[in-house]
């Protein structure tokens, strides 16, 4: 039993995504795509050697009777439009992060989802898929280090484009701890404060480099993490949670320990490609096969719409200097 | 396109791979089962919800026109009339260790096998498809500890169940660092040495546990293997290459660092079944995929003839204590 | 040559210094002492097989014409006054932490030293002799990570007793990462801010534990220090310097790697005292042979001053919840 | 109460001891002192700044009745005979390695020790002194790992001189494994097996690099010992102890970990000079504190004997490639 999917948007990510569903992943296949872009669109069919239906918008391709489920990695601003009409069209939808652009366009979907009855929405938040995290909350499941009262993380990359700003640090970088912590404590967000240490030599001139997060939940926990995007050294991720008796690490990916000229080494990566590919697989595995068992159970639009709140207090944060609170509604019981 | 495969023998690991070959992996169905417990075989068919005829035995399995390749994971005194049967037929066939029990029934192998003219059997050495390994072997074609020089490795066990005896640590234990070690060094073995330590009190009377085991390559690089398989604290491999300016280590399995109890620490596995789950979904995903492109590139029989031959001088350095010469004959091209 | 030393306060701290100076350093020797308890301080004579007079009180001590230095190790009330005594009567005085019980005292005792025209005090922060954080001065010294960004640090007691209050986590806890990190950076504070997690269930009802306290230094370096007395699992320093292009962390206390009962650990200490048990004695033979050299460089009333006033801010960052200002007079340079 | 002591031989490590024996150590001084170029002598105690006389050769100086105890630091082959004269002036000495250059020297020295009737001899093997293989012993002791079955071993150095043969290997290098492991073990040899590996490239001609020596003890241990004197990467001494039940490793130098140039790394030294720097001064302690408490404890001249016969039989199983018999007469009551 295949998965008939549609992918709306073939650039880096829709085109990596096709190949996965395609030669990857079990039971699925792309038999439509679509992109603003349209012989960009053909010409990705064509190298990956899939068969596949060219379509001139995403309303057409989520309207094709043979689209079973659709798979939204188009440009961000898009994002709630298609999503909106895949859960009109009552089809399943994979949504690459943000789901929406704004706060209030998470809303919206959300509210669309429960009038529509039933889960349809999946938002592409990778972590809670890579093994790692995985080992680190099944630790802390099994209380083997008490619970958790705060976690101290960091999210470096060695370097980051011109284009890149100070509140795209919390959008597309810090937006994964946003996901992965409140996925980790089982929780969400109440606070949040920024402070700029001296910026770092490497930044750019209009980016403010590193930034130290600190988040507080509703359970009490508090969280700081570090964003420092221009590190030099590597794309390195960690998260330490500390529990009532005992403190649990997030696993270094794995490397050869090497001893040469005069060091005791493990390589670091580099390139955030790296780190969690064999994420990207378990996850979109997870989509395919919660499907077939009737069920999503990954990252829900109400999970985007935690993360999208949740990014505007900390930007605002940025601005203000202050701590911002972070209003949410309760999780409703569709969600829970 | 899928490949049909025909599985000789439904107990614990044959079992296993008719799951994965039906359910994880890609481009592979199980069309034909036997097992020399008929219903066992067909128990396993129902249970594991697939559609494959059960055969009454071995050979009618090979001859059946819709099994296109063959999976050996019967009782090992049978394989080397399986594997025989495979070439005789020209179908490529998947042999779990031993290829054969003696090195005269590899050789023989080997010999049917060139006859035939084209590669058709690859064994199930699975540590060459361990991540770890293949870091590690990345590092060292890298050039980034020089041509390696020795090897130290160990193989332990948390304990081992009653029937096993002293030449068992060679025929099923160190056979994986006989293959594994031969395939990081591009090398094979010239002799062979086992030294007995005092006895571990927890092996039981019939058995000599620990043991060292030293072997000497072709390159003239020196290894020693510690197998001890009643060391109680976990199952674990250790494996430090040190070349001529440089020392790699194989990664410990990925574990979550715990701060707890007054211990700095990471798990330790205890079930070897844990250890290399991973690279066995490789092994035969890589034997699909190959066979698919058209060429074999996995363990070959003569990699089982090399381990066959290797491991009978190890049993007899046991008995002998001296050092006993490894006599291979030179790869043939064939098998270049 | 030997410096002759009086000790005022013979209790646990007292007794220790004495027998250090007596039978551990070089160079030095107690010829009196004195307590509030006349007969504990006879009793150390006595035990600790030392010639030494005992004095009626503090100010006796100071002015006998033997006594070359003064360490000061009673109560913490009385420290400023004998400090100011020792200063007054020109004598060398090494006073344990606290310097003065408020800043203010503090600054009077800066005020004289800088009045007597020579530094003759040095404050017993001992954190700067420990040989892990002088590695780790030494890398950031040598510009291996950059200047610094920030700074991650914990401090954690696997539990305290029961008059162990909220604010001693400021003065008696954390008021050694207030002097380490600055002596570390070359540095000073310029505002404090107290945040608390969720509180720790093995903490004492009138004690608000863990708590997270995040410091701004003049040079822009933001730090986050973890202090959490009732950790359960051990006695556990962490400090971490996040440079412009690297991080730097400081090391473990060494110990023995095991592999035993499914772990692969480390040991980690319990007991405060065994931590920084070495860099005591560092530090008093420094003090003596910095007199002996004619010149103290060890951390200074000036030290003293800074971390009582930084101190005083976090106290009341504690209660106010608020980010607090941290006042202080640039730095004489008399102790530059 | 001071020790006054007459230093023969005033070279690297002469000079060094002297050092430490007038300046560093607690208890000691240096009266006496004599080398083979005597202005160098007298050269050393003025640029000490000490006040010890010189002497016209080491027999002068042993019978100078101002000399307590004295210090054998001059060439190998003048050892046994101050040790020796030393032992008939009933003075205590403590002699560099080797004690004597013969095992046959040894064992004169151990008679002419015990015809003496108490020990007066301590042999200069640092290693038991370095604060790592005390944790290592004192977790084996504690039978933590239960009792050791197996112990691997390196002894790397960067890089030897030209004038360092093959069996300095074992006479220099290995010579500190042979007395460490002993101690260790509370055991002694019974065999010994050398393997040679492919040579390092960077060896030079007349040097067999790396060796790899096979001993087995009196209790049924085996010991690897890899020895690479042209590793190029570090001076690293590894050695891992395989118990019933678990393993203990020795601690790596304690270095700061750092995260820079996609490396997570730690240093390693070069020099063997800073490896057991401390443990020098902790054994020269120990032998003024032994001789003030009336007892030597430190490595006797029966352990010296033991290395001396240990490393005969590895030179004779370099040369042999044979498993050679290490025979020793059981040790005394007189050094139990």
């Amino acid at each position: 039993m295949t998965l008939n999917i549609g992918v709306i948007g073939t650039g880096a990510i829709g085109r990596e995504h096709i190949r996965r569903l395609s030669h990857t992943l079990l039971g699925s296949r792309v038999v439509a795509v679509t992109d603003i872009n349209a012989d960009q669109a053909a010409r990705v069919v064509q190298e990956l050697g899939i068969t596949a239906e060219v379509y001139a918008d995403g309303h057409a391709l989520i309207a094709a009777a043979d689209v079973q489920a659709v798979l939204v990695a188009s440009w961000g601003p898009t994002h709630e439009e298609y999503v909106l009409a895949a859960i009109a069209a009552g089809k399943p939808v994979f949504c690459e992060k943000p789901l929406a652009t704004t706060a209030e366009g998470c809303r919206r979907i959300v509210e669309a989802e429960q009038a529509h009855g039933k889960r349809l929405v999946q938002v592409g938040f990778m972590r809670p898929y890579d093994a790692g995290y995985r080992q680190l909350k099944a630790v802390v499941d099994a209380d083997r280090i008490g619970a958790p009262l705060m976690i101290h993380a960091a999210h470096r990359n060695p370097t980051v484009s011109e284009h890149y700003s100070t509140d795209m640090a919390i959008t597309d970088t810090l937006i994964h701890e946003i996901n992965v912590l409140a996925w980790l404590l089982d929780d969400h967000y109440v606070s949040a404060q920024v402070v700029f240490p001296r910026k770092a030599p490497a930044a750019r001139e209009h980016l403010r480099d590193p930034q130290v997060v600190l988040l507080e939940t509703a359970k009490g926990v508090r969280i700081d993490v570090e964003v420092f995007v221009n590190c030099q050294y590597g794309y390195d991720i960690q998260c330490e949670i500390v529990g009532e008796r005992g403190i649990a690490r997030l696993p270094e990916p794995t490397s050869v320990q090497l001893r040469s000229e005069a060091r005791l080494s493990n390589e670091i990566l580099m390139d955030w490609k790296d780190r969690f590919i064999a994420a990207y697989d378990v996850e979109l595995q997870a989509f395919i096969d919660d499907l077939a068992a009737g069920q999503l159970t990954g990252p829900s639009s109400w999970d985007g719409y935690i993360a999208a709140v949740t990014a505007d207090a900390c930007i605002k944060a940025q601005d203000s200097g202050a701590i911002e609170p972070v209003t949410l509604p309760s999780r409703p019981a569709f969600y829970a």
